[in-house]
């Protein structure tokens, strides 16, 4: 069994969508498969005292210039979203229930499901808070809607989420990325080349 | 007259410390000159909403351990300080008072009695906050420590500190390290190759 990275993101964080789009060739370089763990950080912020990004004076102002500039630098197409930012809590259950799916082909999509949610509200503009954008954009890499729109509302599905928000918080998760590989964490897009050295050189 | 890299820090600040150990080769790279601007979090952080880092719960555990390991990684000596963060008003004017010194030799001095006051509270392990350690430190590196002394009570001054600072958030400045290139801003220690392909490419 391969050694995984552990990916915590939120939906909603563009540096967690620009890091989506770089982190599958990092864990092919170390032969590693990722763990897609989309979180909600309204809830971990309640812990960590935190609040949006973008709700700071100053800082969220940077930000949102800081997001178009990173993405450009990295060749990636990014439109701020007018409806920013968002719960994206059925974006998250859809994601844990796939990955969850007895059905090996199927539940190997998630990585696949994890690239259009982020396309569909960083390129296409869609709002991924609403249950139709999920839907429509599941269903775009062949997922059964009728049984995902029923999953949705399944307790065993909000309970999956609930568990992995308090199981990111447990391992010290506060920010959107957040990787951990062999109990090493690092958080941020711009932490990307320190964890691909870290996971050349061993650790440091 | 050569073009300016114009950086903010706070001595208390870890990654202004790191950064300040790496931005005079990017300056050199680019024939630029350093405009050296250490500023006071504390008072920035009224106005952007913020908190010292490691007061975040789960964000400043993670903070501290980053600390270290970036650290460790630019093979730079780094010792978490015992008393941290610390208030350091009068390193901040005595920067402002060298710079401003009438005797050129002495005002090109700035940058290494920035290195020093970084050493004495990350390598040496010297509580910055103090003004005799602030002295001490000034005369280590041949500046008139009676003439300082004088210097940090006096109103001039003192106002150029909260000139600096106005002036900091004025331009949006909400954290350490900040570069300032041109108008175009960049924060963070992780910044540092961004800025570097930056000037090299004149923006993207």
């Amino acid at each position: 069994m391969s050694k995984t990275i552990d990916f915590y993101f939120d939906y909603s964080s563009p540096y967690g969508y620009l890091a989506s789009r770089r982190i599958e060739s990092i864990a092919k370089a170390h032969d590693r498969s990722i763990n897609w763990n989309p979180i909600l950080l309204g809830a971990i912020f309640k812990v960590s005292g935190q609040a949006p990004l973008t709700s700071y004076p100053l800082k969220g102002d940077y930000a949102v210039i800081d997001f178009s500039r990173s993405a450009r630098e990295h060749k990636t197409p990014y439109k701020h979203p007018e409806n920013f930012p968002i719960g994206t809590v059925a974006a998250c259950r859809a994601t844990y229930w796939l990955a969850a799916n007895s059905d090996a082909d199927m539940a190997n999509k998630t990585g696949e499901l994890v690239h259009a949610f982020f396309k569909a509200y960083y390129v296409d503009g869609q709002d991924l808070s609403q249950t139709e954008v999920v839907l429509a954009t599941a269903s775009s890499v062949g997922i059964d809607t009728s049984a995902l729109k029923t999953a949705l509302g399944e307790k065993a599905v909000k309970d999956q989420l609930r568990a992995a928000i308090e199981n990111a918080i447990e391992r010290g998760v506060f920010g959107s990325p957040t990787m951990i590989v062999d109990d090493e964490m690092f958080w941020g897009n711009d932490r990307l080349e320190q964890l691909d050295r870290w996971l050349s050189s061993g650790g440091w």
